[in-house]
């Protein structure tokens, strides 16, 4: 055993298989939409493209149909992916799909699985994860988690408001978090581990159809690209049945750390595809353009921001890996996964900024989808924990840790 | 004489009945509008409003209507106008026809002035500056200027490709920059002065119906705020007659330079108006939203960005006032200019981002206006001068006047 | 009344000589002791160079020596002095004594001024100012003051240790913060005005005689420039008689406001003088320096270092005159100096930084004085209220302004 | 074959035992001598302590006394050393002769090795390593190489100038480039790979005790730690035979690689070292100072840089992981290297700085070791090609590469 950076074969070629899919097919149609499709037909063709090019649902298991890939796999495979606004969404790896099958493969029942884990899998259906709430609710602190359930006969009633519910319009299901006990959680913030004992929430799969689900709107956000879009959401007086549980009752904090540090860093692999794709667009426009008799790749300054982004994006990977790696051993890795996440939003962003740069008034046009990369990539440094809650976390675990040493 | 920070009475009491002519009517039709106005019955309501407040064109001269501010009263007055997207397009100062009223005010005929300058100054037309080009023409490098203008019998025959050209749809008449001497200009960049001698370019007036000026599209652009949009144009055996020409034959860098200094500096000033209206945005936000138990405003990283807000939006203020002093004494002002714009822009730009940070989701969503804002002000980091050629014309400056002390 | 910049003939007068002076005269002997002076002689020797040249203590009213400058023109002089280490030493405007000047200017008792005013003003002798303790004590926050003073017959014994006191060697009187009053004053930090009504501290006048003030020892710093180093200080039983209390008995806080934001500012002013020292230096290698081919001044990193020191310079300066202006106007200015303060501190420490990156192995050598103005400028940002502490007095200030405004 | 972060057991181990080492053993004489130490009974206390606590020379093969171990677990091992100025000297992994052991080792014939690297690898000598040149000499651009060896009979003439010659006062030998070959190489700089055929230069080992070797002075610079100090050295009419030649002759520029790329690294790990440390003052000081009523730990500004310097260690970490596996691979990993030695000397630069803001005027004093090493680690982001320089060669790097795709 020693350190081995270098994924096996099979994730090599897995990987490099993707790329090309997300070259030759998905660019494409990603251009002529200019990133943001809305269409179910487009993605069914995106997807049966992935299915027919074997390069689809590569995180869940071989029995949903996939390729059971690890989190150091997916690090590498999901960057391809990423490669493109629309790569995830072919995949089937995009958020909040792939985040709410990575959970239920753990958490659901065999029956859960089969009736939502299996086409959810297959793309046949998609969902949503209800748990942010406008201010004052479940921001940043998820402890302040407004949405009740109470018992009812029989099951369960939800009633409560959430927002920011990404691809909830369209969606087969839900997964709805609502508060279960009226002993507080410890309050500690999106970015933290939040400990809680038995005390706290619940996880409810909801279908589509319950007609105490409703949406309100759809939010106007400055990111477009996530299939569905982002959205205000009710609950009222939203009967469940007791089999709509996922996992155990009062154990959704503990659940949604199943769910959050892997999200995390998925996300991360996927908006350091889209790094790379904006500084491959850039170093195009700087090998070709003239400017003061130079091409514009020779002039320093320019130079200077295709360095940075070298930097930037080798340094989010290593970043990333390091986190998947201690998420593989089965640690919990809150401290890898808030530094990584915290680093990668804003070095992607810086990227992303850069290129947009480089490529001057042509940047700023529609002619090249950096400016529409500018605003999907923005809001990541606010969405799963804003930086600041990141930090927070990351300073208390490191006095937490010397408070302990001493 | 000794310095002096407090503009006159006169301009103080302007500024005021400004800030609060935006506060009270211009900002609520703004919002209604989302920022992005496209309707003339709105320009035209705001700008009678304007009008009924005494707050119209205080740029030019009573003569025309106006204040005849100078550019460090302006510098007051346009902050307070550019607290608001449509402030102004209000008073008529926005981009570019503010600019060009600038330089026919100084260069024009009185022909000229009465048949443009007055309709113009009046808000009865719009207007546009046709001077950059798709690479490889004139882009941050004017002396790249690639559409010309030849002798035909009784005036000019032009021929070019523009694009990025503000507001053209729409506009009564453009201002055309062509090639006119195939001396070539010394390269210097937009952000430069370019001293050329006699040889160059010329600038010509051209009315919106001629048949040669042809619209090619709207440019799909990350901001929209503009009235009119940016356009790519065509000139196509664009005949104009010899009194089109402004100022002298061959003098057209020369003038170029009488239009963009000022105008990067009203730029400037107009947004400042909205890194301060971002400021009181996240600031109003800081002070009501709750989180892990105290105030937004009272947590350390959130005062952080609103302290370096305040900072920037004060150095810049600064750097705004300083060029502008240096032109008011007749100064070319290159130095000084470069400066506050570069630093201005990102200075901006930065207030900005920690703005719609600090609102978290809701600073992502369109319930307020900051990630508009956060697109509007993007551009101007690379429009009037990316900040690169900014920089490059700085150092050579600081280099040559080195050289000329040794 | 309009906006000036211009200073007023007689001070660019006195500042060009003094630009003149410290060219001609000090450098010279700041580069043959390395920028590091602890030679009476040489002070001497520099200070009776200023009185020959007419640049000599320039802040203090004419009765004292001076030229009475206001705080509009000290920026301008004060910056032309700070161009050498030991411009501010050779014109007696160096710190603690030119605060200390200030203070004693305006509080001070007609006896209490001949006594210690005069020969201060003459260079005669040195001061020391003794308000920061070790920690618990005051330093970020002032109203932690642990050292004591209580009523003894005919006067006060003063018992407290300070540190940092800077120039305390050698220095022929100290001007002492001691607590007087138990009721305590509210807590805001150094960088913040601290309202106390009439409860808290006192300022006393200790000769340097007094056998109950010790020097403890030198403290080892990071910066060596300040005449006679940082101490710490011991006051043991130290009974000074009633007539040594500067201005009111409790009245010490408002007092060291009279003090601290106009000393705040002439720290800035001084040190800006250094930043563009240092880009000179830096400027002047990069237009002899040959390296891969071109002069180091052609390559745009090192452009892009000089624009960046230009519009650090450029941006100080203007955020100091706004300042000293409200200073002048008679306002406390707390939040113009906190934003000039925080805002210099960090940008001409970039500023030599970036002239000593610039100068490559031959800034970090000895041979030019880059190395030394690092160190020197470094402590800036946590001398006189660390940014952080003037950050948070910033933003609490706007959110008090939001809270006022509702 | 998968991906794996976890050094093996038996170099976890030796990484423990050093950490162990360090703390116990060597960080005391650290404090007695403020990190500095320019004593040789010092230099061997601290070896054979490490010889006795089984961790000296852990790079070197078994045959000369060491463990044999490859980049990735240098990267372990070395980074514990480092977390002390003196660990390094302690293990004899110091700067300039752990790259010289290196270099040695790959190059060096059987009875050069037994001359040079077994007394070197004992600790019973040191080095020195004669490349960088002042201006217009080798410095960032390496094929500006001025020195010069001409034949002579039975061997070489060497004349030629050089500086910051680290530890050449006291160095048994010294290891000194020259040009042998009038061809000029391809002039790429420090951060590059200098690709020149057969042509340049020769690398020579040169005795202490030649006559033509001669110490010119010690060069005052900002850092102090690295035994032995910084030297200017002149090489007049120096003759050596022809075993002195080190490898072929012409080859210099390809052996300089085999020791530039790895030495890059290791100045990396032992510096990263320093940043943890400087960290670790730094929450210590966050966890007991009280401020304002709380810990300064508990400020969120004090968070933020905590957390940034976590962020920032982890990145570093993360980057020089990655270069050592290529390395380690055989690869030249120039792109790596020189992508890990930019963000790592910027990074530590950051973290240092940080740490001292966060102790304030005990950071800035000599009562903690923090100003030390704020003064150690600046240089870094100049020596072993400064920053710029290997953003040059990064881009170009990008740049060819998209070139050649097309």
């Amino acid at each position: 055993m020693a350190v081995e950076l270098a994924p096996g074969p099979q994730v090599a070629e897995l990987a490099s298989r993707t790329a090309e899919f997300v070259r030759e097919i998905v660019i494409p149609i990603e251009v002529e939409h200019g990133g943001v499709v809305r269409d179910e037909a487009v993605r069914l063709e995106l997807q049966d493209a992935a299915k027919a090019a074997g390069v689809f649902a590569p995180h869940v298991g071989a029995e949903f149909g996939g390729h059971g890939l690890d989190m150091r796999s997916r690090a590498v495979v999901f960057e391809e992916a990423g490669y493109s606004l629309l790569g995830p969404l072919a995949l089937n790896i995009a958020a909040p799909d792939e985040g709410n099958m990575h959970m239920l493969e753990i958490i659901a029942t065999d029956r859960q699985k089969e009736r939502y884990l299996r086409p959810l899998a297959a793309g046949a259906v998609r969902s949503c994860f209800a748990m942010t709430e406008p201010a004052p609710g479940a921001g940043s602190d998820p402890a302040a988690l407004k949405t009740r359930a109470v018992r009812a006969e029989g099951g369960w009633r939800i009633d409560g408001r959430k927002w920011f519910i990404t691809g909830a319009d369209g969606a087969g299901f839900a997964i709805c978090m609502a508060r279960t006990s009226d002993q507080a959680a410890v309050s500690t913030g999106a970015a933290g581990s939040v400990s809680t004992g038995a005390a706290g929430a619940t996880m409810f799969l909801v279908d589509a159809d319950n007609p105490g689900m409703k949406i309100v709107r759809h939010i106007d956000t400055l990111d477009e690209s996530l299939y569905g879009g982002h959205l205000e959401v009710a609950f009222e007086e939203c009967f469940v049945s007791d089999d709509a549980v996922l996992g155990e009752v009062d154990g959704g904090f503990r659940y949604a750390q199943v769910r959050l540090g892997p999200a995390r860093m998925t996300h991360c692999m996927r908006w350091l595809g889209i790094a790379r794709r904006a500084q491959d667009i850039a170093v195009a426009r700087a090998a070709e353009r003239e400017l003061f008799g130079s091409r514009l790749g020779e002039l320093g300054m320019v130079q200077q921001m295709i360095a940075d982004n070298e930097i930037d994006i080798a340094a989010s990977r290593g970043l990333i890996r390091q986190a998947c790696w201690e998420l593989d051993q089965g640690r919990s890795a809150g401290q890898a996964t808030s530094i990584a996440k915290t680093f990668c939003a804003e070095a992607i962003w810086r990227v992303v900024d850069r290129s947009l740069q480089i490529c001057g008034s042509l940047g700023v046009s529609g002619d090249v989808l950096l400016s529409r990369f500018l605003r999907e990539v923005r809001p990541f440094r606010i969405y799963d924990g804003p930086s600041e809650a990141h930090r927070w976390s990351i300073a208390r675990r490191v006095l937490r840790h010397h408070d302990g040493q001493r």
